[in-house]
């Protein structure tokens, strides 16, 4: 049996924290044969962003069509895409290219605070990709942006779910937030409701690049054929244990340890 | 301990077979933290290649700029780097930055026939990348290429290596080559002598990617601070078993196994 196939559509980080790297790193984790289709280039590493250049939409397009008919995927993940024009792109491409499952991760702004899509893109994620969506994982500040308001605690959160899910996405699994107990939870909504997934809240400064690997640990385990409840809980489970055995690299938001 | 950094300055193929993506996925599979600049973005599956992208010379060194000075790593990989202007990029970037070992598969032509450097592009690889390699890894057309020839059997093989070291590089391993026995033979020349790397020869189509998969195990096993001659070994018997083990992927030159 060959490996289920898990494509990402992202973003570059040469740092291999964030980004397609990241995807990859986690693809082969789980043992699903990645791919990755490259949307834009980040110069960065765990201190911060110093440069960012979009592809052409046609080159990201030339790139899925290449291995669309060729590989095509059991699960797809989109991560930083950079501009409306690329997310239309993308969300036209994938359109008329569903049956499998989509996930999609809002990227928006990187650890250090830099961001990595214009405010003008939002609506193109919201309008084109969020419907196609089979689930979309914003961390609390995603979700407010992608809502028009803001999310300070559980409650915006949960109100945020059920917005982004009235978008068309199948599920909405929105991602942290720092409680005062030290605990930290996720919410899934999805057609049968609600599903918080509670965990530790670690003090650590190794995050860089856990949105994407989270993401990306879902896509796996949807590619392997899990159920998405199921594949929620393993996928925050590795990042958890990732973040607590993190390598220990770079001067500032170090990496998490893609091999836990 | 932290694992050991592997670089990988190279192009992207997005089916995930060959390129930053074959070099990541090996690295991950030795133990090695991998990072990637990328070159040039190419589309393409199994079949071909469809287009291919440079990127500005400045983009490639924000990249090298940004993840040197906070991880640096501990060996470095070049694969695919498409122009002679971003050929003395990348090597004005490292002449100033030696101290690590430096592979340098000098990438030409994909598995499928489509060129992926110019050719006024060879004589900056010799002139200014060539003799910075720790080791260079030309299979026998780009051998020949290189040295402004054609090698055709063993005899030109081994003279090609001589005049490739010639121009500065510490050592240089010519790959492959079918001989009527059904055998293959890499020769290593380096500045202890030569070595002869004998393997079966294995009839298999999947062999899409394996001068970078081969290029990027050696560079890991340098990066854990094997010795050349074992590093060349070990890298060799991973790809013979990666080709043997290929998951059967994709409709044409299909990828090899990188968990092998």
């Amino acid at each position: 049996m060959p490996p289920p196939i898990a494509l990402t559509i992202a973003g570059s980080d040469p740092s291999g924290g964030a980004g397609l790297q990241a995807d990859l790193k986690t693809f082969h984790r789980f043992g699903c044969y990645g791919m990755s289709a490259v949307t834009l280039i980040t110069a960065q590493n765990t201190q911060g962003v110093s440069r960012v250049d979009l592809l052409d939409p046609t080159v990201v397009l030339a790139q899925l069509e290449a291995v669309w008919c060729d590989l095509p995927p059991a699960a797809v993940k989109t991560g930083a895409i950079g501009s409306a024009a690329l997310i239309e792109a993308v969300a036209g491409f994938l359109a008329t290219r569903r049956g499998c499952p989509l996930i999609v991760d809002p990227v928006m702004i990187s650890k250090h605070g830099h961001r990595l899509l214009p405010e003008d893109a939002v609506r193109a994620l919201t309008e084109h990709l969020l419907p196609l969506a089979s689930v979309v994982t914003p961390n609390w500040h995603e979700a407010g942006a992608l809502t028009g308001g803001l999310v300070h605690n559980h409650a915006d959160a949960r109100r945020a779910a059920y917005a982004l899910r009235a978008t068309g996405a199948a599920a909405v699994l929105v991602k942290g937030g720092a409680g005062h107990d030290g605990l930290s939870a996720d919410l899934l909504v999805d057609a049968e409701g609600e599903l918080e997934l509670p965990a530790l809240r670690l003090a650590s400064r190794a995050t860089h690049g856990t949105g994407c690997t989270f993401a990306a640990a879902l896509t796996a385990h949807l590619a392997l054929g899990q159920p998405l409840r199921e594949a929620a809980i393993r996928a925050k489970a590795f990042v958890h244990h990732a973040i607590a055995t993190a390598p220990g690299l770079g001067g500032g938001v170090g990496p998490v340890n893609h091999w836990a």
